[in-house]
This record gives C-alpha cells, sequence and structure tokens, in this order.
C-alpha cells in the first residue's frame, strides 16, 4: 500500500475535513465522500456559504456580537432595555441566553476570559470597551453572564473592579441546582451555594 | 427573539453545515463559528479543497474507484494481481481492504448493491462492465465482498448468474466470529455459519 486514498484530491478534502473541532479522520471521510456524492450547485452552495460568511461578516460596534451590518439586530433593536448590558464570553452565549427569552437588555461579547495558562490577558479581550460603554451610556446594570470556572471568576473579579466606581448594579448569574436535577447527584459546593443563596418560595412551581 | 441568529450569513453557513450527514444544528455552528475565528488563508484551504475535488477527481475506467486520472493508482499498479477482482459497493471499501494489507487483487466498484426499496435495480449498479471485465480480461476469480445483508446476498447472486458461465472461481468473504470477540456475544447465525465453515487448525494463532 503506497498510499492510504486512491486521490490525492480527495484526500486534501478530507484532511481540511479533519482540522474541524470533533472530526476525525473518519468522519472527515464520510463528509468528503458524501458531497462528492451531491450535485455540482450543492457543493458549490456549501463552500460558497461558508466563503461569504468570512469575508462578509462583521462584528457589533457596540456590543461585539457576530452581525450582518454595523450594529447587531440586538443593539439596534430599540424594545430592547439599553440600560441592561449582559456580559458573556461568545457569541454562542447570547444565542443560548436569547434563546431562555428570559432577558431582554443588550450584551457585551468579551471574546473569552482571562486565561493566564492560555495567555489570554485583559487586553485581549473586549474589557476597555466594556468600561467606556458603562461610564459613557445610561447603565443602570450589568449582569455578569461568564462560566462558573476559575478563570470565569478571575474575569468576573476584574471586570468587578473596573466598573464598581460607576454606580451602578452589577449582578451575576445566579448558581443553583439545574431544573430537572435530583438533588443527590448534585456536587456539593453547587448544592451549598444553592442553600445560601435559597430564593423565597410563593407556592408556585418553577 | 425575532430570529435565532445574529446574523443571515452565519445562519447560511450553519444551514449548509447541518445538510451533511451526522451534523446536527450544534454541531454545524460549531463548525462554521470555528471557521469565524480563522484567518482568511484557512477558510480559503478548506473549501478550496472541496471545490477542486468536487470538479477534478475523476473515476478509474477500469474499476470506477475516485482517483485522479483515466486509472486509479490500485489499476495503474503492474504489481498487482489483475487476474483477481474483489467487487465492493463503495469507495470506503477499497479503503478498509487495503488497510488489511492482505489483498493484492484490484476492485470493481458497484456504487452500492441491489435494493428494490430504495429503487436501485442492476442497471444502476456497475455490474455490467463487471460482467464486460470479466469475460474481456484474463481473470482467474472474483471475490464478492458486499455488506453481509439481504440486499448483499441479493446482489452477490445476480452478479453469480451473470458470470457463473465465465468459468472462473467466483468466492466470497468468509463469515464468521470476529477477531477478539466473546462467543457468548455472537449472533446464532454467525455462529453457526462459523461452525460449518470451520478451518484447518496448524497450532498457531491467527
Amino acid at each position: 500500500m503506497t498510499n492510504e486514498y486512491p486521490s490525492q484530491l480527495l484526500e486534501r478534502a478530507i484532511n481540511e475535513f479533519s482540522k474541524l473541532p470533533g472530526i476525525g479522520k473518519k468522519t472527515a471521510m464520510r463528509l468528503a465522500l458524501h458531497l462528492l456524492r451531491q450535485e455540482e450547485s450543492t457543493v458549490a452552495a456549501f463552500t460558497g456559504a461558508i466563503n461569504q460568511m468570512k469575508s462578509e461578516v462583521r462584528y457589533c460596534k457596540a456590543c461585539h456580537n457576530i452581525s450582518d451590518s454595523d450594529l447587531c439586530p440586538i443593539c439596534a433593536n430599540q424594545n430592547r432595555d439599553h440600560g441592561t448590558i449582559c456580559v458573556v464570553e461568545t457569541v454562542r452565549d447570547v444565542m443560548a441566553i436569547e434563546q431562555t427569552l428570559q432577558y431582554h437588555g443588550v450584551y457585551h461579547v468579551l471574546g473569552g476570559v482571562i486565561s493566564p495558562m492560555d495567555g489570554i490577558g485583559p487586553n485581549d479581550l473586549q474589557i476597555a470597551s466594556l468600561v467606556e460603554r458603562v461610564h459613557r451610556e445610561e447603565v443602570q446594570e450589568v449582569v455578569l453572564a461568564l462560566s462558573s470556572t476559575m478563570e470565569g471568576d478571575t474575569t468576573n473579579f476584574y471586570i468587578f473592579r473596573k466598573i464598581a466606581s460607576a454606580n451602578i448594579k452589577i449582578s451575576a448569574l445566579a448558581r443553583g441546582i439545574s431544573v430537572g436535577d435530583e438533588l443527590q447527584y448534585a456536587d456539593e459546593i453547587t448544592l451549598g451555594r444553592s442553600i445560601i443563596n435559597r430564593t423565597a418560595f410563593d407556592g408556585r412551581a418553577v
């Protein structure tokens, strides 16, 4: 066996697919051979959509969310509460919170969290522009919605120190038992926090 | 929430990704956002490799395997045994058998198996060209290596009838216990076949 694949063109496509996160060689081969079986126009639509996204997608000037124009649909929406800014790590977090339908303010996408191990400092993130927003705009509340990790907590604390002087309300996502979880499977730190931060019970189910 | 995604360009890319087999909406989003974070040249290499594969890949005139030229590397290789043709369903089967390093003949890729339920008849497959090859070339043996399913068996039988008159050796892959399997977990049909087709034991481990 001189070569694993009968075609270098196929091999190159498989190699490119296997560079994607979570795509191994076998899956890459399945995907490449799948596209090979499709119509030319189907393949062109696939690669065209990706190329166009890469070349034309922009980032919201206000919140750094992905956008098709200068302002993302959320920042451009005057029905949103522009006095409340929810600070998140990534664009995916924006989408996740939007799907809950429970938040009506605007966002600020940091682009990650402070992580010295990965060489990511405060200046690699959109923290300065957040501080500027908080001082420039009429902001009443900043909701810190970062990951519940050491890096997330560090970033929360860093931001807190930077904006504490603005005299606004600063909140963080509630930590507690996941809805649908059984108590015995919750870790003790989460369970402990959920007792400390217990909420008033008004007799209705959540 | 008016729209699930902040950008239609992103949405289109996600939709295209999620058309691929085994890629759901969440994975599609992860892949699209991953590409968005990459360099322009990285994305161009990805889409370029796919486009080039689609437009330039050819099929071997002899065996219908994927190829970069008229003859695939296997058919073009004079060190292979051109008197033995292994009949397989797909290009992936060729690669799987090649990786065993146990086969030194050439192949014939049918492009599937006869499956009336899916509307696939003998004329939708490369059976006629196989019959022609068997009668035209100096073939000593045809190895039927199709799936061990009803459709595979039907196709085996159909091909057998078409080439039985050529007076050549026709063989099929051995059915039996998988290497590394425990007997108690083998299904009874496979176990039964493995007893009927038991092989001489020469004292060496396989």
